[in-house]
């Protein structure tokens, strides 16, 4: 059998259907993420789905590059998102939906890990983007602790994935326009940790990228 | 803001949404495995893309109950497996993509690292069930080397994402049916390590399940 395998040439094929089977020019700035989400799901429809506000990309590239953490409500997303670009700009994913005080609270108190571990993050003054791919329990802690004042992150990526509060905790995200906190969103039930992890590649590699 | 945040009660109420939209009902042995995967992407469009061959369900299930080793192309495939349910049948998760001599090969032999990784995967006796979710090399490459006599796996499932050769590669999987080797795929450019993962999930929690 014969078939391109080279990753680096398989990904440039990849982007150049992409390209074309959209069939419309995006905005400059936020073209490579909508490109690699697309890339990452095989689903045009999130190029229609995945909205950017208050100044997002620019905000989110930013801490990127100053090396703010990034806290993840998955483990899936620390797994995909890209270690080496991240390393080059000194960006530390963590996650503590896994860690045993968390868990033994969550329990005690009957309610998500992930609610918990996000109250636990808005601590750490060295976050700076907050990336939501499952819980919109997590999502909607946030969005709170935010409007009670307990921090402004550099940027929220909302992309809780399902049919239970997920589009619901996504569209609670315009509470925070009036305090211009940059988010991007993906409208709907869709999105996930893969999404999230796209984001935050097609972010990173704007600032270099190691094959 | 009011909202669900118990996540037994989440999932079960996401079930019935999924049940309730689906609108038709499925064959009793694929039921769990279809569900789950539309619960892992919002994406109903998989319950018309995903294939079962070969008594695929019941080989796997009882490969997993035997304690059999799972191979998996993706780091997230390993992460997004429920942990417990695996512990819980003796199943462990191999990954040999990021070791230093399939980078080492790889780089030297100028293919992906999920070839090689592949390869090495088949040399172990112990793995009865190959999950691929990103790489259609990983997935051709494994196709060969049954077809060449090197090992005959419980299950594969073929899930492969993408633009370039992720739907060639799994339309290769016909050439299985002769051997009667059990797969499930996901036909067209969908797929993805959640969608594995969810697959596994699926008949793990057929075998048991702790919240």
């Amino acid at each position: 059998m014969e078939y391109i395998n080279n990753p680096q040439e398989i990904e440039k094929r990849s982007f150049e259907i992409i390209t074309e089977e959209l069939g419309r020019p995006l905005p400059k700035e936020v073209a490579e993420i909508v490109k690699r989400i697309i890339h990452t799901t095989a689903d045009f429809e999130y190029a229609d789905l995945v909205e950017f506000k208050n100044d997002a990309v620019a905000k989110g590239i930013k801490a990127l590059s100053e090396g703010k953490k990034i806290y993840a409500d998955t483990s899936m997303i620390k797994v995909a998102v890209n270690k080496r670009a991240a390393e080059m700009q000194g960006v530390e994913i963590v996650n503590y939906v896994h860690d045993e005080d968390v868990r033994a609270e969550a329990a005690k108190r009957g309610v998500t890990r992930s609610t918990v571990a996000m109250e636990k993050a808005l601590g750490d003054e060295a976050v700076g983007i907050f990336a939501i791919g499952n819980a919109p329990t997590a999502l909607y802690r946030l969005i709170e602790a935010i409007q009670e004042g307990k921090g402004k992150p550099d940027l929220i990526i909302g992309a809780p994935i399902g049919f239970v509060g997920a589009a619901e905790s996504k569209a609670a995200l315009d509470a925070l326009d009036a305090l211009e906190v940059p988010y991007i969103r993906i409208n709907g039930r869709k999105g996930g940790s893969p999404v999230v992890a796209a984001i935050l590649n097609a972010m990173l590699y704007q600032l270099g990228r190691e094959w």
